[in-house]
Order: structure tokens, then C-alpha cells, then sequence
């Protein structure tokens, strides 16, 4: 096993997350590569260092152009907020290092073609953390479909709800609110939450040519914690839409923060000639599996304890019946990234995965805004 | 208590869940009229004498305007399909008849409006079977909502599931398939069951003004029971539509016979400001229930059993704890309409609201048709 | 279809469900006979006058040996309070009627031993209403354990949990409140709860040889209704035993009054070698069904909607996904009990399996006294 | 934060849930030590030098005599098989390490007097693994019933269910099934999975003075995979008991890994007079609660999504809404042994906890042996 030396960028939820996997991945996972926390690079100094030293990070950077330029960095990690994905990813791929960025990849879908150009004309290894993918319920749903188990597909539907800013005293901008802040996040769930939506759709249904949306900003003006004053909105709070695939099944998708009750309730469903799925992120260890070659008078909706050997990552972990939980998918997709540098493959969702799903958030926005149906570009 | 005699016209699925009521009303509620099954009509002779026969119906016509010609009729009770509600309703209440008509009013708003115009005219008692507003977890809702627990509404969504008609093998039209026949249905889920989804949400929710759907039909050619030739299929398959109610929140609808796995599965969702409900049709009897202002470390959802003689209707049926069925529904709407008759009033949902559910149907395929966003007529 | 004359002990909730299931069985079962409701038999005129004529039943007595004496009666049908069951069961037998009985049979098997030697000498068709047998999810699965998809049992776990009498201040005794009366009950959640759970027992999983039991009496004394006063609480509260099946498995039974949060669940689990099955009353019209033969992906338990037409008792009803309630299981015993008269067989649960029930409550309450296994009759 | 170093015995599936507690814990809590994995103990040296390397441990050793005679090693933690708890333990006390052990503390309660004996002479910190205390959702339970919040208990019910033993061909004993080996394990299910259960129960619902049990070996031979021949089976397959506790609450337990669909079913429910909780470990981040001083009629068991920060030991992790899993109670507990040694307090549930525990099954075993009530000792 190598050692693969990792520069990350950012110290937020995601830099938790992604430390996590870099330090579980090995343990776990037989790898070709340890990833070695070399360095973290963030703004505030002393909130840097604490992070550093909790995590184990050799070393604090406190500009991404100096990690960027360092030689002992193999991998940048961009877990820093949506408006600085941009700019890292590309100085990062010029400068020869494989990059694995936060979703969504770019504010919009041109910020994400400039990166995905920019991974692509330097030949670096190169993903996205859609981690919903590395679910094992997901990812199993995703093998049942490729082996036909569904048959002709009639429908698809996803929902992303929450309720967690539906209070109007909450800021917008600064230190952990930044994604109420348009400037720095591009949108609001639309980019945040229908984008997972839309990279699990795309991976499990195909693609999509066009859309008709509806966007709304329930909250109009909300105090901005970075300037103190109270300043409109500009995000979306809430977010829909209509669309057909190209294979030629009908899909509503929908995401808001402004659904009291639901926490993180990212839920899927498709309906297949011969057999049906539905998946919830409240419950990521069960897969919801309808059979119509069961036999009629026994024939119902399975609910499938995702913990077992046979199923997708489930083996590295501990025995039937154990559930893991929302980091791991973390882990997995850090296991795959390392596994496919290894075997000189890409990492699914790549960049250029990315930029669909910006391509649908940019139709999308569009069509809320047009009142029309919009297409997406390819 | 006295007499009310009903003329059914109709002897399938809807005419047996009509007949039961009129003969379970009285024994369970406390009604000013008890319904006396005077006739039957329908059009295949010997069908129509062994439904009589077993119902209880006096007497058989096998012509409706026979039917409405009689004196000793008070109410016609239309469960026949839905190309027959528009001439005998208008019949009916220019004879001064009471009219109870099976949903959707007509095939399309032009049809519900001429019946609006007649029974209104007539000034007879009128009501449209949508049943579903006398599921007692859906009718305690309205009142959860009316009593403000949820406060502003942000969010409605519902959906009407059903996988009858996936095989390519189902003939359209005919005995028992009529709802697959355009000419006699008007549409498919359309008028089916999204107007089930539409008639409920315009009562818990308020009004809808504009909607941006997408229709499509999965299986465009079907054998035709009556004609015994292949022909194009006319109806839709699948509906969907995303509109802003009045009130401000937005909404997802959407209805198919395609979708593997759910039998009948009507759901719908609304989420406040302060509280958000759940109901789902599969288990008619729960209504689910989230209330911010619990204490949040035991904060979630509530799974309401709903059987305590507190509950709508229930204290006329058993103990807390047993669970009723659908049929019920149809009972509770014929109480509802006796008690209504007893005091003059009118018995919600009337023609007038059952029009307002073909107004929004019609815009929905309007839309689809359109690929544009359309207006909802008032 | 022949008459069937129905002479009726008790209008009390019983007797609701009783009148219920004679009036609706003909319409929608094909049975050989059509039950008329010809006379009410019940103590307090008043009451008797309003029940009868709600319910249709053409005369009232004040007293069932007036009752079984009249020749114009077919069935006796007795709903009354358990105290009355053996007198009256012995009588109508005696005067060659056919009896239903409530159950339990007896307050003990002493009681029921005598009923059973009386319906039995005389050779009338009789049956005890153990409903629960044809809830249609039950049903259906004694026909899986017949097919032996079960393959060797292991397990059997049963509870009937309820929370209505953990208040203090609720009376014992009187109108309604027999149940907590010791001299007319016999016992407490033992005859009245616990008997449900070992009737089902002993159909789906056989013979029961011995107990090891406790039962409890939380609250000590309460007002009695028709004293007056403050009396010792004779009943059970609660009650739980251990037990091996003739088949070798092993088994835990429990029910109780002081379940808070429990209204009336009764669940039921099966666990065999090939295949596994759950029941719970609250949600009636499904069956959990588990089946290891399944693939191992995506094994897991099944939840079925029990409402199709291939399931027991369901096409006599309405469509796939609209569920039937409490109320239909006494219609389908109803249907079960005429046809069984028409083609001359015995409806069980007979008198004969009433007693066996009777013979384990009693080994569970004298096993709680006597602090040590019992050993159940035969 | 100092270092603490661990030596730790056993390299199966507990010595990498153990493993991962030490790795995790300081980077997720605020704890005065950092373990450092000083000493991996294990008999095959192969094996052993994997495991460490993998889990990075700084040395190995083959005997555990050797590890606790090290100067360097400041806690002793056995994961190894129930027949090694006891030596290892009174030896590494002796030595004045502190101690935590993997349950059951001793095969019996003669070997876990003696080990408690051994800790509480020296003076040393210890602690069992009974890590199901700190599953969040039960950790809020027993702060819940510590509130008052149920009131007067009732009822207590646990039952902790299996099925990877049902097939005849597993072997017994040896590399992986030493649970099935009477000799290692000291019992079957009882010391397994029914400790676990007991546990808990003891935690929160206190003493018990007295059960009935029954035990059952379903298949009675196996082949042995140490000695190569069919053996009889001497541990049990299955186990249930009744009990009082001291607080007046009737309780039914029961175990078993014979119960086909479930793979690690550990389920426990209160009734107490104001509220009821339900809990499952296949649904691990989930409490279901019922408050009685809800509403009526939208009174309901809430399933309360444990992931919020105010939820015990939420905050550590990521956001509300995203589920942690099995192998973080074990975290926890380390995060709470650690925090007790530096407060010079005992970690419940310390080694007298575990002996309560182990004379709760000892008087379960001896009465399914002897067929008769048994007291518990104290």
C-alpha cells in the first residue's frame, strides 16, 4: 500500500466527512493506496489549526494557492464553499494533482465545464462527492437495474425535504450559513439538495432533455451576517420540477427546506415493468423492493436490511443486522477513488458527471424563471 | 325518520359501494331520512334483476329517463360511467330530483358546468361522490387545518398510484373497462384519480390557478372490447402537474396506472409552518402527524390510529383500536347528505366544487397538450 | 336461498357486530341461507325496543328461555356477558336450535365442557365467534403453514395489548363495564384478550400441553357499579405464559389492559425454518411475510396489501388496495357458519374447539396461582 | 489530552469494533485521554501481525500473560472468547491495569463474582461492553424515564432474534463459531444475546427477583470443527423467561437464532402509565414514544428520528437528519470509560454491573433446567 498525500481545503461539515473517510478508508477497505493527510488549507488560523491537529494534519496552509503549489501534495480535496470550487479545481489540475471537489461542482454549469476542461486536458484523476451513490441500498438498486431486473422503466421520482430554515430569524451568510448566501452557494436547493436529486437520477435512469420548474423564496429578506443588515434573499427555498428521460419515463423531482417535519428526507422511487424500488435516506439501510414474479397472494413491498455480505461495501463492516450510517458513504466513495488511481480508471461521478447534473440545475433555474419548459444542455 | 327513495342508476363497482351505504346509513347514524331502494336501473336485463335482487331494489328500469320520469322517486343516484352523468343529471334535476353523481362530474368542464347550471337552476340538493373527504383521518385533517395548528402552508403535494394496466394484453372499453375508453371516460388518471388527488387538495388547501403538466400514454394501442379491433389508446396513462395554490405553497400532483407495486395508493402530504400531515390510502385508517411545538427530544412523527370515538365518525362505528375500510367513506357521505337535506343545506363537495376539480383537470391536459403553462378557469 | 330465523342474546357491542354480519352476509357471499333477524332477547325493554328496531329484528323478548322456546327460531346466537353463555348454549341446544356463542365459551372449562356435551348430544351445527380466524391475512395464512411454506416451526409469539383501564377511577362492573367483573367475566385479559391470541394459536400451530404463567392485578380495588362501593378488583390485569407446542415450538404469550399506547394490539408471529409470517391487528389487511427462498440481495420481509382477489375472503369485496375493517371478519365467520349448515359440516371453531381455549386459560390461571407449570386438559 | 495505552486481547469481530472505538473516539469527543494501540494480543502470530498492521498497533504479542506483565500498558482490553474473560481479567487487576471486558463478564456467575472481586480489591477502572447502553435512542430513554416521564411501569418486553443457526450443516466451535460451543461460550443465546437484553432491562427498569424459563437445543448435533466429529450440542438455541421486577412490572424476555427474517432483532418496549417507548436495533437511530398527555385525537406513537444535536451524544457527529450506526456505541462507550478515568468515576456498566447480569441468566438456565420459579441471586 502507497502512500497518497492529501491536501484538503476547507474545515466544515464536508471537511469532516472527508477526514473521516481518508482516515477509516484503509482500515476498511483493501486499497492500493493510505491517503496521508499532508496539509489543510482554511482561512481562520486558529480554527485551522485546532482542526489540523484534531484530524492529523501535518500541516496548515492558510492560502490554496500555496497548497496548490506544494510538491509533496498528490490529491487536493475541495470541501470549501461552493464559489471557491472553481477557481482551486483548475489552479489544481494545471498544477498536475488529482482533485475530488464537494457537490455540486460548480455554481453553474459554466463554472463546472471550465473545471471539467480543465481535469480533462491535464489527464488528473478527478470526482465529485456525490456520495449518495456509495449508499449500499443505492448502489445495489443501481446493479438490480443494470441486470434488467426492472424491465422498461414507466417512472421516476425523487424528493430532497427539509425544514431546518423555515424560522425568518435565521441569517443568511458567514460562518456555516453560507448556503443561504446566492453569491457564494449559486442557488439554494436547487444546487444543494435537487442536485443530489438529479446526480443519483442521472446514474440510475439516464438522461434528461428538458424540464419545466417552479422556484420559490418563502422568506424574502433575512438579516446578512456578514454585512448585519437585513438584505433580500437570493436563493431559492423551494424547488420542482417535471421531466421526462430519455428512456422515456415520466419524473416529478422536488427539494425545500421548507417541509417541517423532515430532517434530510432524500427519498427515491422507480416503477419498472416487472419490479419497483423506493429508497429514504431516514432509514439508508433498507432498500424497499417490489417483485411482480412473486407469487400473487404473498406478493408485497420487501423491506430489505441493506447489512449482509452480498450486499454492495457490506462486507468490510460487521455482521448481518448491523446498520452503518450516513458517513460511510463517505468512506466509500474515498475506497473506489483510491482503488480506480490504482487500476487507471475514472471514479464515477467524475467531473464531467458533474457538469450534467449542472446542466439540469441550470434548466431548471431557467425554467422557473422563463415559465416555459427549457432544455438541458449536453 | 322518513323515506327517501332512490332511483341508482348503474350496477357496477360504484353502484355496490353506493347501494351499501344506503342500506348501512341509518343503522349507524342518527339521519333524518332513511333511503329506500325503490329502483334500479340499468341496461342489461337479466344483470340488472340479480343486482335488484340482491340489493334490495324494488323495482328495475331499463331506461334512465324512465327512471326519472317516476314520481315515486326523491333522489337520482348516478353510478353509471362517465359519459351518462351530464344528460341524466340535468334530467334529473330539471324533474326536481335530488342528484347524487359518482366523480368526476362530467368528462370535462363543459360537461360539469351545464350540470352546475341545472341542479342550481333546479335549487335540488347535490353532491358529488368524491368519497375520500369522509376518510375520517382526511376529514379530521381539515379540521386540524381549519383549527390553524399548521399555520402558513408552505408545501402540498399528493400522488394516486395504481399498476392495473401495465400488461399490453388489457383490452380497452367494455363491461368493467370502460375507464380505458376515452369516448366513454373523457380521459384516463386524469379524471380518475387525479381528480380524487385535486378534489381533496382544493378542500384542505384553497384554490389553484395555474398548473404546468405532462401527460403520457405508455401503451398506445389496445384490442377494443367492442368493437374487437385494435385501436389507438385516447387516454392518458400517467399525469402530472406542478402548480401554486392561492394560499402560496406549491405543489406537486401526479396520478398513473403504471407505476409496479401500489394497488390504490393515494397519498398526500401538506407541510406548515407549525405542524405537517401525512395519509395515505393503503392504510386509511393512520393519519400521520408531526408537530413542531412537541418537546424536540421527542419530537417526530405521530402514527394516529384513527378509531377513538373523538375521531370523525368513529363513534358510530366500534371500539378504539378496530380499524374501518373504504367502503365506509361512502357511508359517512351519505349520512352527511341526509343530514344536509334534513337541514337545507348543502352537502360539500356539491356540482359546483365537482366542477372546480374538472377546471383544473382540464387545464392539466390543456397543459400537457400545450407544453406550456395554463390557466385554471373559474 | 333459504331463511335462516335468528334469535339474538345481548345488544350490547356484540350484538352490534352480530346484527351486522346477518344483514350483510347475503349481499355479498353466495350462501344457501339468508339469516332473518326475528327476534332481540335482551333485559332492559327501553333499551331492547331501540336496538330492535334499529337493527331490523322483527320481535323482543325480555327472556331467553322465552326465546329458545319459540318454534320460529333456527339459531340462537348468544352475545350476552360471559356468565350467561352456558345456560343459554345448553338450553338452545337442548331445544334442538343451532348456537352461536361469543366467546369465550365458558368462564372456565368446567362451563364449557357442559356446553359442549349439550351441542354435541343434540347434533346441532354450532360455532363460537373467534373472529380473528377470518381476518383474511389470517386466514390466508393457515393456508401457507397447510402448504408447508413454512417448512419446521420454531417459534410462535402472541400479545394483546390494550391501556383502557389503567385509570384509577374507572368503575368495575355494570353496563359496559362487565368485563372487569370477576362473577360475570369468569376472569380478566385472560378469558377476554389471552383467549384470542391461544384460539388462533391452536388452529395455526397446534396442541399445547403445558404452562408456565404469571398474572398481575395492578389495581386493587375499585368502585363497583351496581354496589356502589369501593370492592377487591377479582380479574386479572394482565397475564403471560411460556409454552411448548406438540410440534416442538416454543411459544410466548401475553396480553394486558395496561399497555399504554396500545388500544388493540393483537400480534401474532410465526417463525418457521423456510419462511416466517406477522400479523397485527391495528393494521389488519396486512400480512408481514418473510421467505427465505428468496434471492439473498434482496430478501426481506414483505409487507401484503391483503386486499387482492386471490386472497381469502377478498373477492367478495371491492378492488385491489381498498382494505376491509373489524366489522368483515364476523361476516365471513357468518358466510363460513351458513355454508357449513348447507352442506352439512361443522363450522369451527366449534363448541369442541372453544373448550380446548378454555382449557389453556384455565391451566395459565391456575399455573399464576399455583407458581409452577400446569398441565393443560384435553 | 494524555495518552492511554491499550493492550487489547482477541483480534475477531469485537477486537475491530474495539479497535475502531480507540482510533475514533478523541477525534470525535472531547476526552481527557488519547488511546494509543500500544499491544495487539492473539494466538496465531499470521493472523495476529495482519490485524495489527491493518489496525495499527505497535506490537504483538502471543500470550496474554506477557501483555499484562507490560509496564507499558495502562488498560487491558479482552475481546477474546467468554472462557479467557476470567483469567485474564483477575490477572490484569491484579497487575493494577484497568479493565474493560467484551460481554458476558464470566460464562457463569461464579466466574464474573471472582473478576469483580479481582477489580473492586484493586482498585482499578472497569468496564463491560455492553454497548447497546449507548445507543443514543436508549441512552435518551433511560434520561426519559429518569424525568418521570412514564410514570408507574407496567410492562417491559425484550426479545433479541436470530436466524444464522437454522441449518443443520453448520458446524460447531472453532475460528469464528466458538458461540456455538458450550465449553467457550458457557451457554448459548442466554450468555449471547439474552445478556444483552438483561443489560438494558436492569438499567432501566431495575431489580428482578425471580423468573420462569425454558430453554430449547434445536438441533442436537453438530459436527465439531476442532475435533472434526458430530458432537452433541451442548448450548441453547432458544430462551425465554418471565419475570416481576422490583418495581412491580411484569416482563416477558426471549432469544433465540432460530427465528427465520431476523437477523439481529433486539427489541424492547415500557408501558408505563403516562407514556410507552419502543425500540429496535434493526432500525438503530429511531426511538418510538408515546405520550399519553398528547391531544386525543392526534395522540400517536411518534417515531422520533434520533440524529439532532440535543440527543445524547448527537452532537459529536454530523447534522440532524443523517444516521450514525452500530459501531458508534461502541465510540461511545469509550468516550465515557475515558471521561471516567479522567473523573476518577465508575463506567456503568462496570464489572458488578455485568455479575447482575450473569445471575440473572445463571437463574433463567437453572430454571428451564429445573422446571421450576428460580430466585436471582444478589
Amino acid at each position: 500500500m502507497k502512500d497518497l498525500n492529501v491536501g484538503l481545503v476547507g474545515y466544515g461539515f464536508m471537511g469532516r466527512t472527508h477526514s473521516n473517510a481518508f482516515h477509516q478508508v484503509a482500515r476498511f477497505f483493501d486499497v492500493p493506496y493510505r491517503p496521508v493527510l499532508k496539509a489543510l488549507c482554511a482561512r481562520k488560523p486558529d480554527r485551522a489549526k485546532a482542526f489540523a491537529a484534531n484530524w492529523g494534519y501535518q500541516s496548515v496552509e492558510g492560502d490554496w494557492r500555496d497548497l496548490v503549489a506544494r510538491a509533496d501534495i498528490d490529491v487536493i480535496d475541495i470541501a470549501s464553499p461552493n464559489d471557491t470550487h472553481h477557481d482551486i479545481a483548475i489552479a489544481a489540475a494545471k498544477a498536475g494533482k488529482m482533485v475530488m471537489c464537494e457537490k455540486p461542482l460548480g455554481r453553474n454549469a459554466k463554472e463546472a465545464r471550465g473545471m471539467v476542461e480543465a481535469v480533462e486536458s491535464a489527464g488528473v484523476p478527478n470526482t465529485v462527492w456525490y456520495n449518495y451513490r456509495r449508499v449500499p441500498a443505492i448502489t445495489l438498486l443501481k446493479k438490480l437495474i443494470d441486470e434488467g431486473k426492472l424491465g422498461r422503466i414507466f417512472h421516476y421520482r425523487a424528493k430532497f425535504l427539509q425544514d431546518w430554515t423555515i424560522s425568518k430569524d435565521l441569517p443568511q451568510g458567514g460562518e456555516g450559513l453560507w448556503r443561504l448566501d446566492v453569491n457564494v452557494a449559486g442557488s439554494g436547493v436547487t444546487g444543494d439538495l435537487l442536485a443530489h436529486c438529479i446526480d443519483t437520477a442521472l446514474w440510475l435512469n439516464g438522461r434528461i432533455d428538458e424540464v419545466t420548474a417552479m422556484t420559490e423564496t418563502f422568506v424574502k429578506e433575512r438579516k446578512h451576517n456578514l454585512t448585519g443588515k437585513v438584505e433580500p434573499v437570493g436563493i431559492d427555498d423551494a424547488s420542482a420540477f417535471l421531466c421526462r428521460f430519455q428512456n422515456g419515463s415520466l419524473a416529478t423531482f422536488e427539494s425545500t427546506r421548507y417541509a417541517r417535519g423532515h430532517k434530510a428526507l432524500y427519498t427515491l422511487e422507480i416503477n419498472g415493468e416487472h419490479a419497483s424500488a423506493f429508497w429514504d435516506l431516514h432509514d439508508l439501510h433498507r432498500l424497499q423492493w417490489f417483485d411482480h414474479h412473486d407469487e400473487g397472494q404473498v406478493r408485497g413491498w420487501r423491506s430489505v436490511h441493506i447489512t449482509d455480505g452480498d450486499h454492495p461495501y457490506m462486507k468490510h463492516w460487521w455482521v448481518p443486522g448491523l446498520q452503518i450510517g450516513y458517513e460511510h458513504t463517505f468512506i466509500h466513495q474515498c475506497a473506489d477513488f483510491l482503488s480506480a488511481v490504482g487500476a487507471g480508471k475514472p471514479c464515477p461521478p467524475t467531473f464531467r458527471d458533474g457538469l450534467a447534473t449542472d446542466y439540469v440545475t441550470d434548466a431548471v433555474l431557467a425554467s422557473a424563471k422563463s415559465h416555459q419548459w427549457e432544455k438541458v444542455l449536453h
